[in-house]
């Protein structure tokens, strides 16, 4: 399991251009490649030009088999001769350059900060080079996608979000951490997860518990669930952000963790399952490396107040937009079909209220987490997949 | 500097009644007392109360002695025998009775938790004793005024958010941590990060420099910041959560460390640094344990775009919020009067433009950490108090 020797400090970013790992060179590959074909063109005395995998809903699909959301194969072409292109096409390869730079120096930056590092007169006019960063972030993407590269690996960052306590020694940036030991915040995930960064060292974790928000965290931390269930125990801060996705898929594809998700019984619940299930409909292309297919949903279910005899306490008045959402999700390709969701989301609009994952602990504290989840935990029947 | 061995193993809240800390020991007592006082009451045959300092702007002050917003001595009564008062008064010793709780169990719980906790019929009707989390989050807040506590001494814990990197070790829920070696996210700050749960080891680090966003942050990490300059440098996720601003002011109070803020040249980065320094409006009361009133402002000036040769590319265009912001802070009695303040912000005002801390970076990927933030540490004439 251990990729990589403990350093005794290590930087994420110190690699330098003779010694950089394999994944930032081929990288730095693809994008010497991208820049190949210009200059090639150029010489060639043909207008250059770049092609870019459209990313927009018509050239998205659900592909049931890997039960990921999908790209499909429409591409459009960006001329650098062509009056409506130039501008984008310009911008593009400004992007790429300077992904390329900071691989090789092995630095990365935000998307904001690659906006400033990118933003200049054009040579020789007033114009800039981008007006604001709603500009360049599509062009980020956009390059993601032409050469099939992650966010994270042309050194681009977002959050740090989202924590994590458990049976699991990882090595991140150098230093060896052992996730049990972390303090009450627990393991902070970084934004760029990569295996060049981070590697798994020993895990004795038998499954990975996602929860929503650092709140419901803290009372499993603090319950000792972790360690009652031999498992390790995630938040992502809300929406989780690139970095604990991807992490949830290393550790279900590296060390066979299942992933069980808790989250409110409500449309904004479905919806964080569904992005670490299958991914997001806007950003498509990433699935392949950063949905859990196998991810299950263990609660909160409509049917919980039921099942549970939960007291009206918990329940919340679901809004217009709460019945629209779900009428939407129930519609997703992914749900659609399957009768068990069907039956889950239907429940919810009947019932007519909505049921937050820290309202079990009405019945009392402990409740949650000795026994709803230990309960979810035994009864298969009661997941949703 | 070390309070506590370091345990084995430990959990934020497995002390017993028996074995409290003596800050448990102490806020349990005190919510003893006020409960004593209702009881004698009805003994006597009287109509029990509860006096609460009055949290509103009437009843704040500014302390230009002390440097931070303190809290006047208005009080208000609140009786169970007046039908105006007599829920309140009812909520008030019910979540009062929870803290008590949770402090004789070794837990904590979120403000939403408690909320759960608190909600359930009065006996022998059919009213809620809370309806929703809006009635509760200020009766806590009742309760830390009228006891003189934390929300943190009640047991009660807000967003894990903000992190730090550098050289001190840290002793967090009983795991010693060496913050120069936690990954590359840094150490995690937890909500409650009182003397009873966080303890100060070991600690070479010369300063302390505070930064707004995680994004900003990583830069620092990334550019060794930190090993450089044998400083601590953390951010709080926007504006510190209250974990975050009670560590600072630990940082600064027990280990004499000089606690630096990097912000946006904005008034939203004007008034981080306010909170920070002098503590909010809103929760005047803590200031006399959260507030850093010796926190130096040094960057984003106003006067750093003419000062650093920066080129138009960092400019922001200020809205009309902006400027009628602008003039509120401008009338704060804390910076009222300032003469380096006033130019600093009316400068902004003629500038017409703010200008974000990553803008710096426009000149160069490493400008930030290797020459702007440098040459700020070692011109004080530029510092803002």
């Amino acid at each position: 399991m251990a990729r990589k020797a403990d350093k005794s400090s290590g930087a994420a970013g110190t690699a330098t251009r003779g010694s950089a790992p394999a994944g930032a060179r081929r990288t730095a590959a693809k994008l010497e490649s991208l820049a190949d074909a210009i200059v090639r063109a150029a010489r060639a005395r043909k207008s250059p030009k770049l092609e870019i995998p459209i990313r927009a809903l018509s050239n998205v699909n659900f592909n049931p088999r890997k039960a990921i959301i999908e790209m499909g194969d429409a591409r459009q072409t960006r001329e650098f001769f062509d009056m409506s292109m130039a501008r984008k096409f310009m911008q593009t390869v400004l992007i790429a350059a300077q992904c390329k730079q900071l691989i090789e120096a092995g630095k990365t930056a935000s998307i904001r900060q690659i906006y400033y590092l990118a933003k200049h007169d054009v040579a020789g006019t007033r114009e800039k080079t981008f007006t604001d960063q709603a500009e360049s972030d599509p062009i980020i993407e956009d390059i993601e996608v032409a050469i099939e590269a992650l966010r994270e690996e042309l050194h681009v960052y977002a959050s740090n979000r989202g924590n994590l306590v458990g049976p699991i020694t990882i090595v991140d940036d150098g230093n060896t951490l052992d996730c049990m030991r972390m303090g009450s915040a627990g393991y902070p995930v970084p934004s760029i997860v990569e295996p060049d960064v981070v590697q798994f060292r020993k895990c004795s974790a038998k499954f990975v518990l996602h929860v929503e928000k650092d709140t419901v965290w803290r009372r499993f931390y603090e319950d000792r669930f972790h360690e009652k269930h031999e498992c390790i125990v995630s938040h992502g801060g809300g929406q989780p952000a690139r970095g604990m996705r991807r992490l949830l898929r290393r550790l279900h594809d590296e060390l066979k963790l299942p992933v069980y998700c808790l989250l409110d019984n409500d449309p904004w619940g479905y919806y964080i399952y569904s992005v670490i299930k299958q991914g997001s409909i806007n950003l498509a292309y990433e699935s392949q490396r950063m949905a859990v297919p196998a991810a299950r949903f263990i609660g909160v279910s409509s049917f919980d107040y039921e099942r549970c005899g939960l007291s009206d306490d918990v329940k919340i008045g679901m809004e217009d937009a709460d019945v629209r959402r779900a009428k939407q999700i129930l519609n997703y390709p992914w749900f659609k079909g399957k009768k068990h969701w069907e039956r889950e989301i239907r429940k919810m609009m009947q019932n007519g209220f909505k049921m937050e994952v820290e309202a079990m602990i009405n019945k009392r504290l402990t409740y949650l987490t000795e026994e709803y989840v230990p309960m979810k935990l035994r009864d298969r029947s009661q997941w949703l997949d």
